[in-house]
């Protein structure tokens, strides 16, 4: 009656897996998972092909893949993120069908409502029973909430649980219950956990970051929206890290008692839980080992499903509860338009993620990024790839001052009026291009290789391969 | 943004709700229910008829709903339960469709395989915030576990949340996402906290139930799974409560380790959780307030759904892997089958609730009653309804002995290897009617009113009007 099963192989064969079929992954063990790579080898093995992987999120660990890919046991790829590394071959043209791109809370909505039926979910459990009820809290490679994974759970035809701590029946404190699991199967280890809980999010020290930290705490502040039941969401990068203490400073100074911080987690939002900011933290996602831990013995931190974070299709997310969201952008538009898919050279080097999921949810939806990088603007003509719409972004913030999006003039009122250095988008964008000289014209390639899908599921973009 | 309506007509309205629909409601507020009636107050209001509703127990404070009926604002009744009061008028035909019985496991399969599709769902919550988030363990009305409310919160085409207890959103220590949720209205009262928490899980003094109670905990040590990682369930009636008491002792005294005990919870399980009987309870139901204290407090008592208690399409549920359970009879047959359904004159005075899916799913199942009932004999040539049947009974315990069923010789082999007084079930039915004469034939009509389908899905039974 136990599902364990002996080897990956196993489970595999036991599934029903044929060439031709969609698999899912969730990346909750980022940079660290083992579990992609081991399932791709034992299928390779096992001569199955034409396959369409659709991963929450693609690594650099993940890079075996690329070999997969150029044998056919991998042809269609749909994903919410691809790092560089992986990102680089795919704008080379090495996937012989356009990658799907959504967004976090778009891929859960697709997958409920049967756009992209998964026949096997593959799903790393850092703690799992017997019979497939699994947590991410526990366990040698703990990654804290399991939140991506559990559409593929609930919906993928068959479910494959794999984990490297079985936990003895029942697991009284599951994420994911045994009633999606049929299979189970115990490795020695699902991940690294220096990859899982990786060290970018670090508090930064340069300046520019510091600055634009600094203006984005007073443009939140001026906003109104910064009282008691204030809700936000910031990033990991260390500029998001830094306003998050600004924010957590005029909170306790002020007795602002917040609401809701939703996660993706760092250490400082739990910081921030911890010092009273906040009543909850709502987590899909831990990005560090504070999270981690904090999401196990906190009861005011608590995981939630991607779909429960950011579903257009739910009756309802958190994300449309948010009052303030703090976005990055490797370019912006002139239009507010917001490019995290593709980098100046039109290299795929991310994705959405939940991006336009809570820019579109939360009243306040700030892009924050220094003018340059690398000698490259940041604020263009236009984006090279559109991952958010402009009409979802309400300010951006730049070392050099706040663009307004023309259809916030009310906010643009209040901003002037908190003494804020209100500017123009165009400016800035003049103010880039006299810095780093006019960009040339990138060039690309005629073949799409990537489609952009926004939440809705429409498509946004289109990504062209690389020269 | 603010899914709260200012009325249950509003709701209602709102919801789109028609003549001939299904509507569905849970039973965690037991007899102290409000929200059943309340809504088909306003619904009779409103002019809509020929409904079907699904409700996974009828408890004596539904009464009204017999008027309903009378009206035609009901035509059509599925449940799992209903009480004697309410069993009585189904009985004597006011029903113009035969009511469909199902099992607690089977309700929640048929909701979720569409077999049994909800138009729009009323769900009782004895907390929620402004968007749905709701949870059973907070609130003057509070009951504990939602267990039973998960697949119509999940698989309603609408989902009405019904609340005396608003909190601030998000509720952080939901139940029941807002992600199932269409409306949330606020009203006075949704339950009498006396009826919700009733006292009927008292322990019993009478000196046959305790006789039963101890030859019980016997058997189940002599069966050999009384030993570490020992599970266990037992219903709330006093002779289950006895036997979990003696039970509890053997394990204290031998320093017997269980994995679980599944609830339905009573206080007597909690105190077998606290004195570290078992490492945890997995909860579908709360039967009292010591109970709904424990879920609310205790990590290690754990909330499941109805699926995850004992759906037989779930991929697997907790039932499946019961080593013992205890279940009452108001018939048992000399084929082992069971009636909880009807008394011996074949009036509805009950249904199987969990009994026939944890009767499935255990790997002992006793049954326990007493011979004679208000000199009326419990064992039988042919139970009057079978609720669950024989071949997944393993042993009846009366106060004059223990009758194995012959399916289970290896059983009745250890069982007189350790002394327990074991006997023939012809014997005991013989022995009953010794005592209370032979019983009259039950006079029915011929008209089905009830059908009872087994947690497959077939039908096991009909129930015939009452003469």
């Amino acid at each position: 009656m136990s599902k364990l099963l002996p080897s990956l192989e196993e489970a595999i064969r036991t599934s029903g897996l044929k060439s031709g079929m969609r698999i899912s992954f969730h990346h909750h063990l980022r940079n660290g998972d083992f579990v992609l790579n081991m399932v791709m080898e034992a299928i390779a093995k096992l001569g199955i092909g034409d396959l369409t992987i659709n991963a929450s999120s693609l690594f650099d660990c993940h890079t075996p893949l690329i070999d997969h890919i150029k044998k056919g046991v991998v042809t269609k790829l749909e994903t919410n993120y691809i790092s560089p590394g992986i990102g680089k071959a795919i704008s080379g043209g090495v996937l012989p069908n356009p990658v799907i791109f959504r967004s976090h809370g778009g891929r859960a909505s697709a997958i409920e409502t049967g756009e992209t039926p998964i026949d096997v979910a593959f799903i790393a459990a850092p703690t799992a029973d017997d019979q497939g009820n699994c947590s991410g809290r526990f366990g040698k490679s703990a990654c804290g909430s399991l939140g991506y994974a559990f559409a593929d759970a609930m919906y993928a035809k068959k479910v494959v649980i794999i984990t490297d701590t079985l936990a003895s029946y029942p697991l009284k404190d599951f994420s994911i219950s045994e009633i999606y699991a049929d299979y189970v199967v115990k490795v020695d280890a699902i991940g690294n956990p220096q990859g899982i809980v990786s060290g970018t999010t670090m508090m930064t020290r340069d300046p520019v970051a510091l600055r634009i930290a600094g203006l984005t705490a007073r443009v939140i502040q001026a906003s109104g929206l910064l009282k008691d039941g204030f809700s936000f969401q910031t990033g990991a990068g260390g500029a998001s890290l830094a306003l998050g203490r600004e924010i957590q400073n005029i909170m306790v100074e002020q007795g602002i008692r917040g609401s809701f911080a939703l996660g993706g987690t760092t250490g400082y939002l739990v910081d921030m839980l911890e010092a009273g900011c906040f009543e909850t933290i709502m987590d899909v996602q831990c990005f560090d080992l504070k999270a981690v831990e904090s999401l196990k013995l906190n009861p005011r931190h608590v995981e939630i499903s991607a779909s429960h974070y950011a579903s257009p299709t739910a009756k309802s997310c958190v994300a449309e509860r948010l009052d303030a969201v703090v976005l990055g952008a490797t370019e912006i538009d002139v239009n507010f338009n917001v490019n995290v898919h593709t980098d100046s050279n039109g290299y795929i080097i991310g994705g959405s993620g939940g991006h336009s999921d809570v820019a579109a949810g939360a009243k306040l939806a700030l892009v924050i990024a220094p003018l340059s990088r690398a000698r490259l603007s940041i604020v263009v003509d236009q984006v090279l790839t559109v991952t958010t719409p402009g009409k979802t972004v309400d300010v951006f913030v730049s070392q050099y001052g706040v663009a307004v999006n023309p259809l916030r003039e009310d906010l643009k009122k209040e901003l002037i009026k908190s003494g804020i250095p209100v500017t123009d988008i165009e400016a800035l964008r003049k103010m880039a291009e006299d810095v780093n000289g006019t960009a040339k014209k990138t060039k690309r390639g005629d073949k799409v290789i990537g489609k952009v899908l926004y939440r809705d599921g429409s498509i946004i973009d289109e990504i062209f391969q690389a020269p």
